[in-house]
């Protein structure tokens, strides 16, 4: 018996409370979740700073993570297994792809990806690829193994139904995080009927298909998706965490570069502020490291350091105000920029405009900056036809992009300075906000 | 308008998995959530190491303190508000202690509190009575405010009713965490009918009782109770996982103590290694700042620091076998522990005896260590009795303490050493395990 | 004491499997639940035929009624109370009117009022305003209060906010059975945050508005409205079963219109067949009664009123296939009607064309044949707005009908006839069905 | 292919509420669902007259038998297939006998056997064994067939693991019935793990045994069962309706016999009254056609039955008190029956001690009445032990036999009859009830 078709000699369950049970048979399975850099996802939250504005939205990537994997596992044993458009050597391959796409997520991801222009996926693959337990244990399965694995992470796999299993407009990553993040928060959206998704979930030839008669669940699919989004995920209170947080980082960056003598010495930073960070010292950040940075820095003396951790550690967040990018109004933020100056207030931290955009879904448009693999129906007489074309409803949302832009400050601060008193009347004017309001949440 | 009696402006909500809404209305309860002390229970977990075997109770007491405000808030709002037994007066002292019951944890308490002989207790009533903005808040409210607070924290306030809404064997405080740990980890245990029992409560002269028709969902209550510490609470794997986090903390202190010279020198935990912590370094503590040390710990010279954090930080946790207290078992141990020496593996960090025990539900033992006050039944002619004598289910397990013991060891070294082969071979013996068995999980 | 306002000594609570408890204080509310007329409504089923397609959904419009009253009940007592815009003075009135606005419903009202030209609403007023157990509790609270009940249910009542919330395209009906019928049919549509449209809803002059925060809830409970028609209202399987029931009530009315002597006499449906039913007659009608008919007409000499029966009792249900009203489908179905004919099977009962359709929402266009209340936001600046407005979701369906058309027939009849052999295989050509397929569900 | 082995063209699937789907595959399952004798049990009641207490609990045994099935289909195919021990011939079987346990019950069973001593059981093999599409069915899988499925309901089946997975302590009917009567009547308990209980079920020689390390589910599982008898099953105000619908039984028996002459003949009942009930007889009757008696019977002029028939049909029930069969409380049931009397209100109808009895678990206790199968547990080193030697919590419970007897009567009556006004007032002192109480609901 080879490595890759080794079973555990008892199946193993991980209890979950978004798909009752994660079964685990296989023991390359069993022993990529032993992995370091796959126990590391423990101190990686799943919705970063998204706990601050929904306080159960604690749970981390390893949760996810193991979610992704048990969905795709449903898929290939229960749904494909046996159909003749699906060879079933994929499907080890494409467990390992489901439980490892996530596993090069570092610490708030998404801020740290745009200020230190990084990627995760690059990670993903460098993880899978390098010197890692990782690639040991992919490694048994057949020298080959890992290229694969990260051949599907990349897209470049040659049978693209195993990519759209994880990196479609409907893969297991999708189903998985709506339900689970929907879990976490408490809210009503993100409910939709996977197990007849999963049902009618159908292998062809470089795609997996929809059956027609799940039409509707993936509206409702699309709906939900739709609602978490500008729910949960662009809130923006959870926004103005982000802006804090990416705002702390620009500025440790600046003060490193000025050879500014820290008292907490960012040495786990180093080579991320240099731009030239290797996969093992990726791999030594995780969000407990980056607290316990936050929290040592409520004490430099750089004022802008101490005062921006302080904001995020203790939950002390930016206001914001509704802003859109017309002339009228980008004329009123310079006006701003120049007040905030004048009242010693740095706008470069804390005068934030944040924009948040999505495409609910959208059918194949070539040449496009982020191709997007349509959802493909399987109607009862064979032919295959593009969603939008069949659902009213998907149709009136289809490629409609949807933008939000907010400008966030700390209203604390416009309280405060009374010397300044008259700057501070003239910016909350601006801002439309007066000391009689009840100031946005 | 008095600061105590201040409401917001409009109600606020927080979205919560377990009890949908949290809502507040008073002034003074908004503000304590935004204190930093009160922030800092975000980054301490509920369920300390359980998420090492459940992986989704990963949610912080920060999530647990305001779900049990909620119950309090629910209680006396829409259940005894109005009734003759109740006063009114007692409404937001109730909410408050309430709120801040839990304040005084620090990370990994269970174990933190067992080596370095703290009690979380005493801390959460010295934040409430320290300069601490917590304090500050609260004695906006009156002079005397943080006094009651902590008093109905200590046990020590006059009326009963108010401590037994926060501390009896059916108090907010179990029927959260009972509710929100079921939730968290998924288990089907933990489930019982609050709605019902928060019906059905009634305040009567220095206690909370339960109406008659009440008693079977107050049934169901104990006996998720009982299921949850042993499904859950004691799960041994948890326990594992808090043996090696103990023995970390002994072994840094240990060290400390012998001026052993640490590459990551634990100024934090300077005051609790001398037994002398302030509130002030306690406030500091949290699970970043720990997995901070144990994530470079596990660079030191030390051997068996370095190792120990090694296990917690990438679960390489220690099996276990049942354990008796026996003669015959203590001998073995005896054994064992001399084959350990001889092994070079230390026996005092790697051969722990490890004891769980729970008291399902007792009546009134006066004079017993732990008093706990019995749950008592209202019935239909206004008599009071004590639950067992009108529950059969109840009865049959009232004052039936269970225990457990097991012994934990690293595996893993046994399988290692191949010049001390026959050292092993003996050890295995003992423990009753070869190299053949299906080790234990 | 009036006993308009007369409370229970204690409140009762029903459980109810969606909302939890239902909750009754007043003595009216507990005295119209306890009248004949309402229990009778524990005999007709909620979503009559459809138990035959989701066997969950056997419940009845009991069960609805309470459940309408309860969201009521929660509008009024936990959210309007003491807003300046509410009048307590018509909180019984609301609670009375979303009890009893069902009261009216026949057995399986769809068929019969489509059948026998009835108007459930017709007979809800009726039974309120004649000579009943409601009529007589309801005049306890006054000689007018019948007569205000009814008209709220006839939409004429001069308080419109009364009347919203019973009767507008957001009211409690609604946000019951959406509920109600995702819980018995188990389908995950149906599902919404009804806690957060009840918590953001404010009478205004004239209506009931929903606060602008409120938004995406409304829009999830929109969508779960669209899906819950076509998923479970539009059934082609229940609409199969509604085509045989139409066609067992115009058999049997044209069978006693020809003297046809019954075995078992419609006693119970004279008095509808000739257009002249009492108040009093209908009452005796419900879904056992007819239920016994139909049984007993299973041994009736007519071989269609027999057959039909047979297939209602024992679902053997008509198949069908998809129609479009065109020119060419439109000669078909004459050219079907004529095969139909020749081969024994009267078209006017066996071959049967039937249509659904729904608007998922509009905004108000007066002098439309239906008038719809739109939706109305309150914005954060007071001002009201129509939802399609401000919804880009909800924008794209408004005002969209949906329509269905399928064309029903018995498909074992088409394989039985052998000497007719050659007519069958020109049916099934015309259908698009042929022996060897798979026949539709 | 033989049509034992026949699949469908494409799996069917059945939404429930309950299991979210049941899955059929198998020719001959999809076959007895469509047999009149099977839908014949979506017009009987689950739970009888409970849904007069519980109003959601309107479920039909239909709803209930697929449940039974899909349980025992998933334990088949997902858990024993393969196992050594489990003999895949005895599939389709178990399968078969799952789905028709049931189909021998008549409407409220409970009621008409007492009355007129049936036992469903016994129908259910004579609808097995007799000439009924249902045998037809079975018959095509082979002639014995028939035979071998009657035989597992009769629990004469050579192979007990079969029977055990239908009639046990914990079989698939039990696990259905109490989450399905728990979801339906919305009450908390009955809920219970159920998906880790079919995980650790094991085929062994001559039963079914549950693995050690379910332990804890299936005490949770018994504890719900306890808490389902107590609080549904027997819950007084349903067993007020199962006392009048006896006494109307009973009523209309005695009237049959003594010739009296009924308006709505109750030919439907004649052979049941006679002791003479053929298969035929018996399937013609249903819950509808006993509501239809009972509401034509309100017009009788025998004003007991009248009376009787009135109180079921509305919902004016008994009312009880608490009884103890001491002697002192025998002598005032007499004396309260002497006065009945007197007041001219019939004991025989109008006074009845109910008993409501029930054993939570228990071991085999070889020669009782009743033989229970014990639940049997495996343990890790294979040893088989009977669950209340390993569990604490059942040993507190096994064998203990809880019984409750209430005395049913129609307070309206004892406050109607003026001239009787003193034998009034000594009864309701007997039943220690005076006008000023609030009466029991």
């Amino acid at each position: 018996m080879t490595y890759a078709s080794e079973k555990l000699p008892e199946e193993k369950v991980f209890k979950d409370p978004v798909h009752r049970y994660i079964h685990v048979r296989d023991k390359i399975i069993w022993d990529l979740i032993g992995t370091k850099e796959f126990q590391r996802l423990r101190r990686i939250r799943q919705l970063g700073t998204t706990f601050l504005t929904f306080h159960g939205a604690e749970h981390s990537r390893f949760n996810h993570s193991l979610g992704v994997y048990e969905i795709v596992r449903r898929i290939v044993d229960d749904v494909f297994r046996g159909r003749p458009e699906w060879n079933e050597d994929e499907r080890l391959l494409s467990l390992c792809a489901a439980l490892l796409h996530d596993v090069g997520h570092g610490p708030f991801s998404h801020s740290f990806e745009k200020v230190f222009h990084l990627d995760h996926e690059d990670f993903t693959q460098a993880i899978i690829l390098g010197n890692t337990e990782i690639n040991r244990v992919l490694s048994n399965a057949g020298a080959e193994f890992p290229k694969k694995v990260a051949e599907v992470i990349a897209k470049t796999y040659k049978n693209k139904q195993v990519i759209s299993l994880i990196s479609s407009q409907i893969d297991a990553d999708r189903m998985d995080y709506l339900q689970r993040d929907a879990f976490y928060t408490g809210v009503q959206y993100g409910h939709f009927d996977m197990e007849r998704i999963l049902r009618v979930m159908r292998p062809r030839e470089d795609q997996v298909v929809i059956k027609y008669s799940g039409m509707h669940a993936v509206e409702d699919y699309i709906m939900s998706r739709y609602q978490m989004y500008w729910q949960v995920y662009f809130h923006p209170v959870t926004r103005s965490a982000e802006v804090i947080l990416s705002k702390i980082l620009h500025r440790a960056k600046a003060l490193y570069e000025n050879n500014y003598s820290f008292q907490a010495d960012p040495v786990h930073f180093y080579s991320i502020f240099k731009g030239d960070v290797t996969v093992e010292d990726y791999l030594k950040l995780d969000e407990s490291i980056i607290l316990y940075y936050f929290q040592e820095w409520q004490k430099e003396k750089d004022p802008i350091l101490s005062d921006l951790c302080n904001r995020f550690i203790n939950r002390r967040l930016f206001k914001y105000v509704e802003f859109q990018p017309s002339n009228e109004q980008l004329m009123k933020l310079i006006e701003l920029t120049n007040l905030f100056k004048k009242a010693g207030i740095d706008p470069e931290y804390y005068l934030v405009v944040d924009s948040s955009s999505d495409l609910p879904y959208d059918f194949y448009r070539p040449g496009e900056e982020e191709e997007r693999l349509p959802i493909h129906l399987l109607m009862p007489n064979g032919e295959i036809r593009e969603l939008s074309r069949e659902s009213e409803i998907v149709d009136a949302i289809t490629g409609k992009r949807r933008t939000d832009h907010k400008l966030y400050f700390p209203l604390d601060f416009l309280k405060d300075f009374s010397e300044k008193r008259n700057l501070k009347k003239q910016i909350l004017e601006i801002l439309q906000l007066t000391d009689k309001d009840g100031f946005i949440l």
